[in-house]
């Protein structure tokens, strides 16, 4: 079965890389979609539209312009992972969690042990909680691939 | 107009109770819900189904009880209220805020001005971003009884 | 058959006071909707959020909050009357009309004849397209009494 | 990420035209949709199933043949780009806007600074406003190819 | 239960009376919709937004106001009942039960049992095949009160 | 433009035939999808599953069948064509009709004048009312290939 | 928080009024629905519709009225509830476990630990796994009245 | 006709294999998906993401992961084809037919004679009964390839 996937969260490791090298090895029937991942690139996209001296609006302007990606990319997949890191508040991967849930998408969670409990709200909504990237290729080769 | 709002996150503050009286002495035609915001009995809900050796499983449990709550109450809610605060992470009220956007309903967030980069994705998808319950309550007066 | 009608467009005549007149005198079973029509409080609800020196973010803040009552109200509806008229251009009474079908609900539009070509693409998703409030009226007592 | 994009409004001048060739220069994967922009053929469409001697109905034949084809292209692109411009009242235009959106299109406006109040409701749905085609060139080459 | 119920169908008898007057009497929870039955009114209601000459608009105008009344009392029923007679085609008899069955409500049908090969299609997609309307009252006795 | 047009209704003449001879002589870009229209064969599909006594249990077997060939089709499709003949009562293809209306499908009809009342119903829910094959081929012609 | 709760499964045991008997004695916010729970008319109830020979078809009619009335309270049901016995192989509570949750409602599911394996499907889809009414009762008690 | 079609259920003999040499044989239009069909595979596929003690748990997280790919498959399938055998009960391929309605995608059963009563509210929800998977092949060659 071939499949989308789009990728959610964290942007300051390579765990996308890591999914995307298994995939690739394994010659998976797998699409994969995500963010752009070049923090100030993503950060500085609304200056397309004109600069805007106060902050708030500089980052609304950005951030709207990231989402026309994110939500499109979210509606073409057939599977949403999202990963959590250490790094920042990360509000916006709960955020795309909560998102792709309630537009029907079965959602893999990647996240350390220490945070189970400040996301077992989206853990419970989760079709699976990973630890690591290999665990995610392994189960969308399962998906994907397993007679 | 007649309107049921949802009121998500922070739990540690009575944001929800200024809101909930600004409402009854003004006399707007408003239903408030809301999550179980007793934090043991939510933590705990679970049980009621059997006890848990692992703590994973156990906060299975309970989110999975209150996720009913919640997202019968979002379902049945015109608008979602999401506060973010400064304790813990609340990956939950972002996890919300994605809920209720991807369902179509409108968006009020909350936060301190210092969180306005952090929540930038989820302002974007917002109808308004307050700093208190005060004006929430102002802006609900607005939609639904000024003429 | 009780019904919800939301009254969009033209806010500089009466023809909205027309509409509940006419309901109300020959006690149909329909409760009106509509946004805010005191132009000077529509235009600086975002102040409620604080001010802006920007008047495109003023706007901006102001339109949403108004958004949040459109949108709202839009979706309680069973119809939809929007009254195009000749003071300003009123792309917010069309942008009303689109989403309205959009969401299936039918729609009633109000113009001179003089409009009709630049509103042939707005009439030919209407299911009606009356000149006065009267005739609105008069179709709705129809829809909802008629044996 | 493969697109499609539909661009309503203006039919007056080249802005499509200068969208085209900016993807086409920089080869991004996207397809573009389009209403028939020959004023003279899109008025006389209904002619195909007879004429009209009212010229309301005439306009009506031929309104209602042209939104077959852009309600299918708006159902079948994942973004809308809405240009509003100086002649006509445009109305139309506004009415893709609000049908998008309802539809949960994500759309790019482009329109001059002078009409940014009267335009206020359609900016706060849309999730950027341009003032030219290639703006949104550079945004749909960022949303589509920026890694 | 208390539900709603669509009547659709044939004018020239006293079916939906029979069906109406069942209910009052077994004092079942159901309330009734149902399209204008006086054939006059329903054929000439277009003009209320003034005369046509020729008869084919004349006709659209009035089935596109009918089509307001239709349409809502569909979206509020629970099920739909039509009924096939005798008299002329009954072309939109069998359009209501399409629209009824894509929008997920449970149809009934009556008619007599010579038509059952003409509306073996129709038969196929409804969850109960009538000929009388005593029979369909029996029905939503059971359905709503049956313990 | 690709689409996919679906064409319902009339099984006894060369209509489909026609618009496909059109749609291959100027090469547009159009997929057909339709019904079986040997009549033997639709009515005796369901003997697939066993013969049947009773006459209304086999048109009953046979009518499921092809209706998961005709729902089916009518989802892939963008556009339905619905052709109502002289012959039989064709109530299915009226039913077809108001199925793709409330699918949110443009749908265009063909019939003889002589019947614009009888169907004034489907008409006003019909985004075009031609009389021939060839008025469709133009149709279909102009809104996937005029520029 | 006002609730609808369909209770959906096993027909031979108490276990819907322990709950019914549950939320009377707490004066829990909450209205039940659910089958005809009396074997012998559920599966008659078809006969309103004449006699039938053929027992599968005998079985058909009954059934596809039964569906009116589950499919109707499942739509009106903001929780299912699903009990799994040991009588018979329960095939329908377990059709009805997947159409609600198909259908976006939150489901509890009630079975003897001896079932787990092979519910494990079936719970992987619910939102909580009982043993018994009572605890059922304290999830819908906490759900709709727990502060 | 392209169509993909989903095969749920007995996993314990060697229907899909017949459908899929049917299928092949006959080279018709048809993409097939399935679940894994490895009991064994299937039950721990959940070690990926680590070992569980409890028995419910490992259950749980092996059918959570299965879950991602049976939602999956039957979102993208036109038909869901769905067989219950003498082995086991088969509760899971009950819920796939309750989930594929709702979903409104036609299902196809194949089952004994003997389970008819068992199984009538799930017939009653089928498009076709069959007894044989050489009477499918035979439907969805009807379906795809019959003029």
């Amino acid at each position: 079965m071939q499949i989308t996937v789009y990728l959610s969260g964290e942007i300051h490791s390579d765990w996308r890389e890591q999914i995307i090298q298994g995939i690739q090895e394994q010659e998976l029937p797998i699409e994969i979609l995500g963010p752009v991942t070049d923090h100030d690139s993503s950060d500085a996209v609304g200056d397309i539209l004109g600069p805007e001296e106060d902050l708030f609006w500089k980052d609304h302007k950005s951030a709207k312009i990231n989402s026309i990606r994110i939500k499109t990319a979210i509606e073409k997949s057939d599977i949403v992972v999202v990963k959590f890191g250490e790094k920042y508040r990360q509000w916006n991967a709960a955020f795309d969690a909560g998102y792709a849930v309630a537009k029907g998408k079965p959602i893999i969670v990647i996240h350390a042990p220490e945070h189970r409990h400040a996301l077992k709200e989206v853990d419970a909504s989760a079709m699976a909680v990973a630890e690591t990237s290999g665990q995610v290729v392994e189960i969308l080769k399962y998906i994907t691939t397993k007679e």
